[in-house]
């Protein structure tokens, strides 16, 4: 059978010359970049090598203001509680958006248990915010907005650098979560304005379990795991050499590939959100249809549980996703959808569908022709389609 | 010329067979095991199955109680303040040792700024903490006592069992610090009777980048990383797979091979542990002689500065440390030392020796040729020396 992967929002394979970047030091160079001896040397210059090459990819101007984490989930919770954390002698209130990944929400609940307040501001039926929302919400005692670059459910772009030129008037530290676009879209930290930005390196063909931190210098920021002196006391433990060696050769590809990318993946993204409505009824585009990541296309497919579409569609060869990877198991219907106006029993049936550097037009062509007759088969098992029809709103 | 390492309390080499066992996790099994389709199957077998091997290594009767994280500095970051943050209703103070690693002192003190309190009972000559000593700190507010089963740098044995007895009847959560001991003596929950017990894969031949936290069930922890459902709400993120598996990997062979590492390591520790002191002047040993770790030889050299040892073992091809890796490049003397009772200028003099796996008996005779006249030659250029050699209470 056919075997298309359609998921690379959820994560993306391990590029093989990151995987050889990374080999050696699952090997010879095992050693600590903080010892003196020369065991030391080699990782310690890989770790600043891969630093210089993840502050190129974001266009820093200090490759020290790079600090690696455990991945985008641990940098957004470094950033979000260690901002505030660092800020309270000028207030206790924070500000992100309602389609925040839950790494940011999370951790602003978790703050909130600690007395911090924090305000949502909506997002439009495209899932995207409005900079007028941030700025009216931004009060005296704020310290920190968050809000995303893109968001990895529905593709929306944020409008990142009019929204950062109402933090910097307000002086209020603007952190980005750029884990759906860093690598896949150029991201700019100067362009974009913000203080500090989060990136994953399994979102762009590098490995799980490394991010990184960009915290631009002269910003407070309190350590989020305490320890010995790794990342200039930033964050603490042994450094996860090849994790961050990769990320470093991901990164460099990332910047030679992107614009060969971007060209491959839009025309696959612009083919389903066009061809996959005219094949199937009732279903809506969610997320902007320009406005969004090159290589994702997200729909609902109304009176159907996602759940079983994504189940037929695995025992096709295809798999794609109904919402965040993160919370797939949690069978909920996606915060996102819901916060961008859908009702419930629509956001049940969302669809996911993000490519990659593997996909072909043949994908798109496959999907297209597996795709109908699943839904037609949940449809005649579904009592809200059975409804629906005997409501004479439809046709047959 | 010859290369011996010998700092593999700093971090070890990654076992042949571990790499294997990762090498699939970082090509074809590149899925979120958190998604639906078959790209999360294996990868989520992997995890479960490398969740039952770190389960077995520890005598876990539930593999579902290992928590997976970035290392021991997040395990113990997350012990500490996961349980203290957890149990405030109860009370706000916690209770640690003076020779706890610097993610569990440093923990603790930024709980100190958050309100808590926390007790440091101290150690004796040996580096040994005493149960009665904990037993005296241990008031109605504890919520937590946190105390290491191996002192990384000095290599001593705490009684944990002992001390875990006082905190039951006591009604206090008991964390130990595993990182220096799991995988290379063994290490039991049920024998030691804490509550949660922290690991580290790069301390017995596993990955850097990946670790465990042990929480026993029904023991209440807050969540260090918020976001996804993952490890069973308790941390966020997606998983480190190609980690997670060499983690397991490693304990299973720990777990095969302890008895004939501990038997192979034992006599290179005796060995140095007579010899230096024999072949040196002026050396103390720091540390226990018996009740130590198995590869772990610890000095203090007099009259000499750690740092310049260093360099000159390495410039002959030998790699130790002066002390606790995360902390070499901070030129400190050890807080180990000096809760021990060496005064400064002797602490300065350490030399910590870890054996591991590779070592000969060989390894050891070279360290006896040429240590002594490196100890010699920064002896000629100390004025301590010179003034201790004038004072008349040495030879020559």
């Amino acid at each position: 059978m056919r075997k298309v992967y359609l998921d690379n929002a959820s994560t993306t394979p391990l590029l093989p010359e990151v995987r050889e970047a990374m080999l050696p030091y699952l090997g010879e160079y095992f050693g600590n970049p903080s010892c003196i001896h020369e065991w030391g040397d080699a990782p310690r210059e890989a770790v600043e090598e891969a630093r210089s090459g993840v502050g190129r990819l974001i266009g820093a101007d200090n490759s020290e203001e790079i600090i690696f984490t455990s991945g985008g989930t641990e940098s957004n919770n470094f950033a979000v509680k260690g901002i505030a954390l660092a800020n309270q002698a000028k207030g206790k209130h924070i500000v992100v958006s309602a389609i925040e990944h839950f790494s940011v929400l999370y951790s602003g609940k978790t703050l909130e248990k600690l007395g911090f307040e924090m305000t949502v501001v909506p997002v439009d039926k495209d899932g995207i915010v409005h900079p007028e929302d941030v700025q009216k919400a931004i009060r005296k005692d704020t310290t920190l907005v968050s809000i995303m670059h893109a968001n990895g459910e529905v593709g929306s772009l944020q409008p990142i650098a009019e929204i950062a030129k109402i933090t910097r008037a307000k002086n209020v530290v603007f952190h980005t979560d750029a884990v759906a676009s860093t690598g896949t879209i150029p991201v700019n930290v100067k362009e974009l304005g913000v203080d500090l930005l989060s990136l994953s390196g399994n979102q762009f063909y590098g490995p799980k379990g490394i991010g990184a931190l960009w915290v631009r210098r002269g910003v407070r920021i309190m350590p989020y795991l305490d320890g010995g002196v790794q990342e200039g006391g930033r964050r603490a433990g042994t450094e996860n050499i090849p994790g961050i060696v990769g990320l470093g050769k991901a990164a460099e590809v990332a910047m030679a590939k992107m614009p060969e990318r971007i060209k491959n993946l839009t025309p696959l993204r612009d083919k389903l959100l066009k061809e996959l409505p005219a094949k199937v009824s009732h279903v809506t585009i969610t997320g902007p249809l320009t406005n969004r990541l090159p290589g994702h296309a997200s729909f609902c497919v109304e009176f159907i549980e996602g759940e079983a579409m994504l189940m037929l569609l695995n025992s096709q060869g295809v798999g794609v996703t109904s919402g965040s990877a993160c919370t797939s198991r949690a069978l909920k219907a996606s915060h996102v959808l819901i916060a961008m106006g859908l009702d419930h029993a629509i956001a049940q049936g969302s669809l996911l569908f993000s490519f990659g550097i593997n996909n072909t037009k043949e994908d798109v062509d496959y999907i297209l022709e597996v795709l109908p007759p699943i839904v037609e088969r949940l449809r005649q098992m579904s009592p809200l389609w059975d409804k629906y029809l005997k409501s004479g709103k439809g046709g047959k």
